[in-house]
Order: C-alpha cells, then structure tokens, then sequence
C-alpha cells in the first residue's frame, strides 16, 4: 500500500445523509478518527442510530484493531471539520451550486495536503475544481449504497486532478476495503449510475406505460439478471450466453435485436471496431479459463446463491404473489 | 397445483442451442421425459453434454424421483416430436419468420389441448399467433440462462390466448421449480429483457465511447449495484435508500436527475400520477415491514453475499486489476 497511506489518520464528512452516514460507518469501523459536519437539526443523533443500526454487519466483516464507535466528533462548523484532516469525504445533496459552495469553503480550511472526495452521483470533477484554489486534490470518489458494506467506489480526476491524489485515493480506498474503479474519462453519472440511470428509466417507462408494477419490475430484476449480476455482469454473462464461442455467437444472435423497439433507449451502431472491442474484451477477462469451466463456477455459485435468497426473502409480497396458486 | 398439471406429462423441446438445451436439463431433472428435435448437425450430441455440465448443479438443487438422463429422445421431425407432447417449449432463433413457420408446423401435428411456450426474447405472442390454426394454446414463456438454475419465467399471453392456457401454463412452470411472471401488456421484449437491453445499450454506448472497457463495465455491476439487485431490484432499493421516508423522499432527491443526460435514454415525465404508482407501489411492496427491519435484513443478506462472491471470484482479471497495487 505504500508510504502514501501514512499521511491518512484523520478523516472528515461533510454532509450527514444516508450516503454520509454509510461512510462514516465504514471509516469507524477500520479504525479511523472521524470528523463530522452537517447542520441540520438532530444530524448527530441520526448518524449516531446509522452507525448503530451498521454495526452488526461491520463487526461481520471484521473491525480494524481501535475501530471504535466513539471515534466520532461532530463539529460546529465546517472550517472546524476539514482543518485536520487528511482526507475529506463530501456528501451534500446532488445541487451543483449548493455542492460548489460547500466545496470551497473545504478548500478554503483544509490542509494542502489533503484529498477531498466528493460522493456526487453525477457530477463531473472538472465542473466541482472550478473556483477551487487547491483543485488538484479533488477527486470524485462515488460509493454505493450501503457504503458500508458495498466495495464498488468510482473514482474520477477532473482536469485539473494531480495524479499523484488518484494514486493516494486509490492506495486508501482500497485499505479501507473497497474496490476503486478509475474512471477513464468523465461524463455525468460517471459510469455505474449511467448504466443503473438506464436501467431505472426503462423501469418507469414501463410502470407509467403500465406494462408492470414496482413489484413486477423487481421480481423480473431478483429472479432473472439480478442473480446473474451480482456474479458477472453484462459482458461476461453474455459471453457465457452465447456457447462455446461466446462473445462472438452472441453478437452474431442477438446483434440485430439492437435495432429494434426493445426499449425506449437507442442503441449504438455496432461497427466491426465496437464488436472487436467487445470479443476481445471478454475474451480476455475470460483469460485461459474455458467456457465450459466458467459455466461450472457460474452454476456452483448460483446454486448457492439461489439458496441464499430463498432464505432471505421466502415471504415477499413480490414471491408470495408468483407462488401462491389458487 | 391442481388437477390440470396432470395432464402434461410429456414435453417437447424444439431448438435445442443453450435455452433449449437448459429447458431440457430443467425437465429431465423435473422427472420428465423429455422429446427433442433439432435439425443441425450433432444436436444430440451437444445436448447430451449440456445436460451432462447442468446435472451436478441439478443434483445439489434436487432431483425429481424418477428424474433421469436418460429420458431424453431425439426425433427426425417435429410432426413425431410434438404429437404426443403436453407441452411443447419452442427455442428456434430470434427471427420472426422462422419462428412462424417452425410453430406453424408444430401448430399442425400438436395435440389440440397441448400448451405451445415460445421462449422468443422479444416477439410478441400475438404476432406469433398470426396465422396459427389453434392460436389459444400459444403462449410466451420466457426463460434466463441457465434455464436450469435461474427461476424467472415471463408469461405472456397474445389477444388469441385461452385464460385457461395461461393458467395451466403457470401452474406448470411452477411446479417445475419456477417462478412464472405473468406480464401485464405485451411489449416487445417483454419486461425483463426491457430492462437488461437498456443496461446493455447503454454499456455499449460506454465502450463505443471509450468511457470504459468491457472489464470496467463488468466491475461497475458486480460489485455495487448487481449485488444489490440480487436481493431486491431496482424499486425496493432505492426505497432504502431514501432514509426513513423512502422512495418519496428519493424521488424528490433525485427525481430532478432525470432531466440530466445521464443515460442515452429520455426518461418519462415524473407526474404525480408516476410519483404515486411508485411510491405506492414499495410502500405495499414492503408492508408492514419497516425500513430499518428491511435495512437489517437488506445488510445480513449482502454480507453473507459478499462473501460468497469472494470465495467464488477472488481471481477475476477485474477483480486483479483493482486490487493489484504497484
């Protein structure tokens, strides 16, 4: 992990909310100092129940040797907060304006040295550097709900980002027990939420076109692709998909349903240049495993993790309906 | 189950590439005997070794008594595969008129009662129907890969469907392990294959435009926002995460994002009337359970998750590229 981690003891949350709350979580529970700030009334109190209601699961994962929940200060003002920490997470609501003030004003009372994160879930970095004095030392770095507990942060320089700040964010994001993903250019939404944004939009084209209700919607999510996600997302299922010559046969099969009325989204043209992009791709994620060894993993962790969510979630109204029979 | 069920006891399968080969294992391990036909070279062949890859899998979820391998026969034509079948599961290739004229020809030599299920990702039944003598016993049914193991099943009923098909359908599918959802209106792509399209169109969109490569678009999935939608799809997620007033107070947070060009797709307007569909909607969904009940069960379920998705893909190349630091 490198020298770099040493300079991170203390670390700063600016914005209190469920986003907030989960970093906060996560921070205590791998032994950090944390530093809060958030001026709406009763805000340490909801964080201090957010942090309880947490730490069970934490303590599942495993605490850092000194994680405390007392390691906890809120501060009176934001000056108070940032002044020294050595990283700062901030997470006001997504309004460019309210998020620009509120980073300035970090800006203006934090050390040099520190990195500041910034939770925006569509934001682009450059937009946030602007006005800043330091913004080599703004990053995005967009986590996901339970923050506690999910691994996925994005993490995305603006223009004016020093590489050496991704570098420093990467090293401590990852120590904390997450699995940074950099962001090879910014756009708003970043990339995670862009392909959730798609997926959602659909999902209320189809309520408000009433193709399906809410529950529908997510039963037709859990007991098809969302098991299938939570394993190997969109490319590599699809690789999977398509036999033993993967990738290729399934562009072959199913590359023509892109120009039809599948949904409410146009999709790019698929040139000889996307596709080889997309073969090559899976291929060599799949690397020297076979097709057919894939499929043996794939189905042991389903089996697995079809158990798991019977378990979980026998007696949903969603479940109930599909299997209640007059 | 009722009285209908007894009356399939033979299936017929028709296209046997991977979603045929998958109905066969899940039938064969259902204790069915199980009819085949396929008109490519060394079908029987191929079938025999996806059943033989699906079996452990089957044998771990549990067989049928009677369930056997060997319960499978191959047939020179579809007139002597489906003529004595209860239910037939067509899986001929995504293309309209071939389809048409395969379930022609099925249409001609069924029995008269025999439910025919289209497994057709995008068609819809009533199109299928066209042309049909017996129209009133086609239905979609569509499954996920791998059919044998994943429980979604679309139920589509076309304008020509008997009620009672669809009944009997259901009735069917889920005897066999399923869980069939009957969709409301017949869309093309039906509602789940909406939802993974705009996903998929979109992370075609990221990769043609550099923003990300195959691997990246993967990870983003994974490790957020596909672990979450293992347990509880896109509605009741963000029905968390919204706090204590759940998908109100989410939709007035980020209801103003979908103005935002975060996805290729233009999202519907946010009326009233779409608010109260979908808040409504989870507020029944979760009942009487609270949202911090469902937060803890939400966390002990992604934990246990997590680790299971550890101990299966530690050595992904995602996986590697994020955690591997210089």
């Amino acid at each position: 992990m490198g020298s770099n981690l040493q300079q991170i003891n203390q670390v700063a949350v600016i914005g209190t909310g469920v986003i907030g709350n989960g970093w906060i979580a996560r921070f205590l529970a791998q032994g950090y100092d944390v530093i809060a700030f958030d001026p709406s009334e009763g805000a340490e109190q909801r964080t201090q129940k957010a942090v309880a209601q947490a730490w069970p699961s934490l303590e599942k994962i495993g605490l850092a040797e000194g994680a405390n929940r007392n390691r906890l200060a809120f501060m009176p003002t934001i000056e108070k907060a940032v002044c020294d920490a050595d990283l700062i997470q901030e997470n006001v609501p997504e309004r460019e304006d309210l998020k620009k003030a509120v980073l300035a004003s970090i800006d203006a009372h934090a050390k040099k040295s520190a990195i500041i994160g910034s939770s925006t879930s569509g934001i682009m970095p450059s937009v946030l550097q602007e006005g800043l004095a330091h913004p080599e030392r703004l990053i995005v770095a967009h986590p996901f709900n339970p923050v506690y507990i999910l691994p996925l942060v994005e993490l995305v320089a603006g223009r004016k980002t020093d590489q050496l700040v991704m570098d420093r964010a990467k090293s401590f994001y990852e120590s904390i027990g997450m699995k940074p993903l950099i962001i090879q250019k910014e756009i708003e939404g970043h990339l995670a939420d862009r392909l959730m944004e798609a997926l959602w939009r659909e999902a209320l084209h189809l309520v408000n076109d009433g193709v399906a209700t809410t529950e529908e919607v997510d039963a037709a999510i859990i007991y098809g692709a969302g098991l299938r996600w939570a394993q190997m997302g969109p490319f590599l299922t699809f690789h999977l998909a398509g036999g033993e010559k993967g990738m290729r046969h399934m562009l072959e099969q199913f590359g023509p349903a892109l120009k039809l009325p599948w949904t409410k989204l146009e999709a790019p043209e698929l040139t000889d240049e996307l596709k080889e992009k997309i073969i090559s791709g899976c291929e060599s994620h799949a690397g020297d495993v076979t097709i057919g060894e894939l499929e043996n993993k794939r189905n042991e962790f389903l089996v697995e993790l079809l158990s798991l969510v019977e378990s979980y979630w026998p007696e949903t109204t969603a479940t109930k309906k599909l299997v209640v029979e007059k």
